[in-house]
């Protein structure tokens, strides 16, 4: 059967992984605007940096970083606010991934998700060495 | 040009596969809780089940079980009903995958899915041996 | 780190690429039916052709053609509209394929696409030799 590191934490952590590797790939949970408290901000932009923050917490467990991003879907509750904001958000993103993001990115609009203070729930693939 | 090896099944056969293998990861298509005569029951935790029950059949036909899932994306189309329901569900998946589930989890909330009667889509990538 | 193969093209270029391989595997950003002016056309029909047209594209970077794509999903905005063509979509799929396409997909009714003419967004994995 196939080796898999997994990476339990957060409120779920029964029910799913926030990381698995399997070989070289280390699939990720959907990761959501949290703070400490585990409330959300109103802003996306913020939002935005808390997810990554969490993205980064799951890949450090992995000995990895955000080079090792190869793809991210981004789900958010509302488009038009996100393209509003593009430019801030995309340059709070440059700043996390710390050069070009060298990563696919497909970014649709949902109904909702999980809570209905979220905003947008960022997914991610990273692959290792 | 790359192996695969497909499992084609249901009305959409002509159309694409339930499952694609490519070295030892098994990509799977989205799986709804449809019943044998193709209906889909009311409530979304008979849907999951049914969902999972299809999933597994795909598994089969590569040899794997839950076990194998690395990563799973479920799409609702009522995400308050179905955290309303989260305890339920997820016992019942619980149960599905006979241990504490070793895969990340993906949750958001569609506008809609391929029919109206439909609740809960799951789409999952499996890694073999 | 792990070595990545970017293609990068398009109004946003600077903030994530079109392709990115790694190993055997290219992540392809989700791809919509725009033509050359940037525009897209009523039909979803004419959307899909040409968000097809995008991924040939993109695969072309890799040396790939449709043949290498292993899982596609389909964030579409109006579902009824979809399956009602789904004859028509399907059969412009498969003259594109040039056969029975070989893939795995998932097929979701999203609430907004990143521009409000946007009808479909296809974003694949595909696997090369």
């Amino acid at each position: 059967m196939v080796k898999k590191k997994l990476f339990r934490s957060g409120p779920y952590a029964d029910f799913f992984s926030q990381g698995v590797q399997v070989g070289n790939t280390v699939y990720l949970s959907g990761q959501v605007g949290t703070d400490e408290a585990g409330a959300a901000p109103a802003d996306i932009v913020e939002q935005m940096k808390l997810a990554y923050a969490h993205i980064q917490s799951v890949l450090a467990e992995y000995g990895a970083t955000m080079d090792n991003v190869v793809e991210e879907t981004w789900f958010v509750t509302d488009v038009g606010d996100c393209m509003a904001k593009v430019g801030e958000l995309f340059g709070a993103r440059q700043e996390i991934y710390g050069k070009t993001p060298e990563v696919c990115q497909t970014l649709v609009g949902v109904a909702a998700l999980v809570d209905p203070t979220y905003h947008i729930e960022i997914k991610c693939v990273a692959v290792l060495a």
